[in-house]
């Protein structure tokens, strides 16, 4: 029975994602969806990432977290458009929230949008939202063996993010077991070494996610 | 719609969690949910806890994951029955799956089973098992905001454990803003310091259960 709600869910989703899609399109907006575990450092990153990118483009920002608006608090602290999405218990983001949230935002003013999903390596992967791109971020500290354990987040992304990369020497952590999991599931899909403490691997990121950003505002 | 599908689920879970119970009870054996991120360490830890309590009790583990049994094969290798649950894409256990699993381990010659639930800090939490006991485990590396952002998790456990406690000199952690927010949503519940890799904090926690385990077999 389950299974078969959720079907139902997820197809219906799949149409309100088409929809979103296109509003963003109209606008000539991309947005990029980042998913990762708790603690993986989705906040740092994308704080990171606008410290890069907004000389160039104009940032919004959509905080997705079951409780709380920390998140949000520190990117408006940066003088960026961000609205906080609280799911109330659900552990991914829907794109009939991403269609509700969406007018919060001065959709004119903005090139691209980043969505902080909630910190899960299991359902946000089930769920589009009417992203032109998915970043999964993985951790050193989480282990070495992820793609094996939560395969549809690592298959259904466009890079995959090693993140924290600055704390290799403090962790038993087997690179190349990753980098050959992840190009079982997704072959040929980019993967960048980043530690956004450091700074390590972010011009490379940067350069990748601005491609995305002039592609969806050609 | 969404909602009040998951409530039917979520009731009919209680019934059979509560079978389960009764039948957890008939055998005397204490069972264990273990819960976290994916990485925080709770296969390493369920080891480190085996290690310690298998020459007073007798240890069984159900091992979940979304796919793969690369935990259920480290546990087997000790010598511990253990099996394992492949949950095929959920996020979380169920109590029926702990029902239909149950009867693949001895039963009569156990005193404790672990169950590793799936990786993640959402929605395990709403989902009863027939449990006696439940651990939440928080790594350092994944930061001090995560009972703020996760509370239901940290409010629903019996008690909190700081892994990779040994990793504190490399992290901004503030502990005193994790102790504040736990003590809030859960006045009372004990905490545990420890680090599986150093083996610091083990021997408290070890007593720690191995009371409820003898509550449960008395």
């Amino acid at each position: 029975m389950e299974i078969k709600v959720l079907h139902q869910i997820m197809d219906w989703n799949e149409d309100v994602s088409d929809e979103v899609k296109s509003t963003l399109a109209d606008h000539r907006i991309c947005m990029i969806n980042v998913m990762g575990s708790p603690g993986a450092g989705k906040t740092s990153l994308i704080t990171s990432l606008i410290e890069k990118l907004r000389a160039d483009y104009r940032v919004g920002v959509i905080e997705g977290d079951i409780a709380g608006q920390v998140d949000a608090e520190k990117i408006a602290a940066l003088g960026i458009p961000a609205v906080q999405l609280n799911t109330d218990g659900a552990c991914h983001i829907e794109a009939m929230s991403i269609r509700h949230i969406l007018p919060e935002l001065p959709l004119d003013d903005l090139d691209v949008i980043f969505v902080e999903n909630i910190g899960n390596l299991v359902c946000p992967a089930e769920f589009r939202i009417g992203e032109s791109l998915r970043i999964t971020i993985l951790s050193i500290p989480e282990g070495d063996d992820k793609v094996e354990k939560y395969p549809l987040m690592f298959t259904d992304t466009d890079c995959l993010i090693l993140n924290k990369y600055d704390m290799m020497p403090y962790f038993d952590f087997d690179e190349n077991r990753v980098l050959a999991n992840y190009e079982t599931v997704n072959p040929g899909a980019p993967l960048f070494r980043v530690s956004s403490r450091s700074g390590e691997g972010i011009g490379e990121l940067v350069s990748f996610i601005a491609e995305q950003i002039r592609k969806a505002g050609a």
